[in-house]
């Protein structure tokens, strides 16, 4: 597997049989299908907001450059309680895409507001969406000069900066802070909580894996939980999936063998090798896992309930003696035409050549992921940081800082660091989702917990709720519910002890 | 009053009896003393360590400059019980001068390292001392540009990643690091403890007006406290200063009246305009307010005990009927000429125009200070932001950030913020120390506590004990170690009981 390189939330290579240079391991564009999903869902849920921008620094931390963007973030105060009354602000920390997406696909936050007369804003990250430096998304993402104000700790500062005139525009300045963010938007949401106290009052943190830095969680967890993911479902299917990167390579070596096998997989064009097929195979399996949800969705991709259930039994279905390749394609077809109506498939790159994922995973995000010998449904693979570090210098001319997270954010024994410090995170994770083996599964104290579900997939406690949800997520999202009444209350007894009221 | 521009630790232009242009309140080179400090009392306390110098990146929060420094530290590890003890690491935040006189002025650090089996490191601030970016100071200091890097949260990110290579490189991972900080240096640890609290589990943080800023406290504390030091000596001393300023400028406007006044004062060169010598004289003012220690020292300047009470002997000492100015001089000459060596003062600017606190002042670190009506001892004097905005561009071309401080690291409703999160953080002030009405004065919580000394001045605590220390001196500061030490020891249990030790 070469596919270390990963889009954190959606889009990343994964396994192929043989080692490709970095450069075939470039992972597909997230703006498309999220621009697509935006526009196809909004009329579904219409969630109604208000999209407005706040000019921020391109450069908090420094005053060198003193250049401004506009940043988008959507706002909607229809059941806020008001200033008087502090009512609470609801804040997505947007995250790698665009913001009219996770607005559509965070309905938990909508629907709590009405009960905490909350405000809800969903700010979108710098870089993603309509939020570009430079005026255009082409200009942001030129270089790695004009890409190097794309980092954690500037979004950060970004939700501060917006937070803080936001406030005092409203009159706001008493009115409690509660941070939502799920996968990295989880990250941030836990970060922010922790860098910035004063201006937001706990935070939760989806499926958030803070941990998967250096060597804190071992690299090979997230391959490990897709592949249990497809044992439990079915032993023959994990098997089959397991044998096919072999059968790929050896069809993939024959004579026409990659002509045969475009035209077995209905690509729209001929492959140019197998890892092409193989990495678009491994980034259904490990989507797969990550939006496994017990009822029919539309978040990557439009699917059925229990998505990794159907692709299963569908490899199974066929005949005994069928041909493995027949099987492998049935599968895909479920993650990549439910509807059916794709004619043939598009493997082609993201168009620009770079994505705002790509860059963070060369800056700051350097997350290792490797492919066990023995429990993975992918081939082995282990991460070679120096072939990483190779592959960011010839792509975007930049040397990663692997250890600068736990620098900033730490991660390493996060239970003694945080033990006697901090309060208010919920750490939500569902041991479906490959994520949950970098995130924070044991309560650390009092204040800052975890909540695990065994049968959850990727954030899907943020997700709206459905007719369909299980016991156990409604169970999830009311001790969340209960957990947030508690801060913002404390919160309220705080201000009017103060206050001698 | 002009000067609303200081040095914060050390020299600023204070007050003067008619308003002049932001230039002419330039205040004086920190530098200049500190080298000589440092060179005049390290054979006296002669603390051993090394020094080293380690490579930091310029810019720790964006990817694009790539360049890095040498930033020099001093490090002990005379006492250190080692990584096998998990011997704890004393650090202390370097503020804006350089770090061999703070080090030497640091006394209360290397005393108590023994009793903890303690490292001991003094990092210098960046763009201070040896420090430079750019490879001088003439090259760090050119422009705005050169400048930009030198901030607070790039200092905090210097100390972090020194720390983690440090901690790395003497297998110390597991080795609780404590934070010491006076002044500036003070608001740096308390910040660090609140920003990095995987890095360091506790701060003493010693006069540090983090609150300083905005409108968090009122603008009159600094120049009223210093006012009320002298009146508590002295009514009638009080009286004479606050009388001064008029007379000064009466004779300053006399045909001749600056050479009269250049002459009477002893100064090196004739005055260009009075506020000159007021400037000079309210410095030598405030300065005294913040080193107003009970027994002899040479921090800023050499001094007896008690100097503000050596002063005002000195101004009511002249016979009734004396000029005022006689008696201002007197008074003045205790500050500026206590060894008697000094045969004419020389009130020039830095010889370079700018310094780094100067350019601090003007980014982020903008703390309004005004000299009431009633109380001062100075002038009236209404802090004008706009006039500061101005003096800012045309000095450097920059424009300040006056809400990033509080942004960044809080401080309105500090207690609010705080008491339900982070720990393990003194905040201590003495109350002759002007610096007091910006600091945290009443405890956040059970772990958040305010020391407050009714005699101390500016960070006497962090000073070597003396056999004159007052027994109030001798009681803080046990009581700072039996914090620390309780820091300490909840770390370790808590690091043994997750070792299942």
């Amino acid at each position: 597997m070469t596919g270390t390189w990963l889009y954190f939330l959606l889009f990343f290579s994964a396994a192929s049989v043989a080692s490709s240079s970095f450069i075939n391991s470039k992972p597909r564009f997230l703006g498309r299908f999220a621009h697509l999903k935006a526009e196809t869902t909004q009329t579904v849920k219409s969630y109604r907001y208000e999209t407005r921008y706040y000019t921020q620094l391109l450069d908090h931390f420094s005053f060198k450059n003193l250049s401004s963007f506009e940043q988008r973030y959507l706002i909607s105060r229809e059941h806020w309680k008001g200033p008087d009354h502090m009512g609470p602000i609801f804040f997505y920390c947007g995250n790698e895409g665009d913001i009219e997406w996770f607005a559509e696909n965070t309905g938990f936050v909508w629907e709590i507001a009405p009960r905490f007369g909350a405000m809800v804003v969903f700010p979108e990250h710098r870089y993603y969406g309509k939020s570009m430096p430079f005026g255009s998304k082409d200009a942001a993402y030129e270089s790695a000069d004009s890409l190097s104000y794309l980092t954690a700790e500037q979004a950060l500062a970004d939700f501060a900066a917006l937070l803080t005139d936001l406030k005092r525009n409203l009159s706001a300045e008493d009115c409690p802070v509660v941070l939502f963010g799920g996968s990295y938007g989880g990250m941030l949401a836990a970060w922010m909580r922790l860098k910035y106290p004063h201006i937001a009052i706990g935070a939760l943190s989806s499926s958030a894996p803070i941990l998967q830095f250096e060597n804190i969680v071992p690299e090979q967890s997230f391959y490990d939980i897709v592949s249990s993911d497809f044992r439990r479902e079915s032993l023959s299917c994990f098997e089959t999936i397991k044998e096919s990167w072999h059968a790929l390579e050896v069809e993939g070596q024959r004579e026409n063998g990659l002509k045969y096998l475009s035209s077995k997989f209905h690509l729209c064009r001929n492959l140019n090798n197998t890892e092409e097929l193989s990495d678009w195979l491994s980034s259904a399996y490990s989507y797969l896992a990550m939006v496994d949800y017990p009822y029919p969705s539309a978040f990557l991709m439009p699917l059925p309930a229990n998505p990794i259930k159907e692709v299963c039994q569908k490899i199974d279905s066929l005949p005994s003696g069928a041909n493995i390749l027949d099987r492998i394609f049935a599968g895909a077809s479920i993650y990549y035409n439910y509807t059916g109506d794709v004619s043939c498939f598009d493997l082609s790159d993201d168009p620009h050549g770079m994505s705002g994922w790509d860059w963070q995973a060369c800056t700051e995000m350097v997350m290792p992921l490797s492919s066990s010998r023995d429990h993975s449904i992918f081939p082995p693979y282990d991460f070679n940081y120096a072939s990483h570090e190779k592959g960011c210098f010839e792509q975007f001319g930049v040397k990663p800082r692997p250890k600068w997270i736990t620098t900033e954010f730490g991660g390493h024994d996060l239970r003694t660091a945080l033990r006697a410090f901090g309060s208010n995170i919920i750490f939500s994770n569902g041991l479906l989702d490959p994520w949950s083996g970098g995130g924070v599964l044991e309560n650390v104290s009092e204040t800052i917990v975890a909540l695990v579900t065994e049968l959850g997939a990727h954030h899907i406690d943020l997700r709206a709720s459905t007719d369909e949800d299980p016991d156990w997520l409604t169970e999830q999202r009311q001790e969340e519910i209960k957990l947030i009444e508690v801060w913002v209350n404390d919160y309220y007894k705080e201000k009017r002890s103060y206050f001698g009221i």
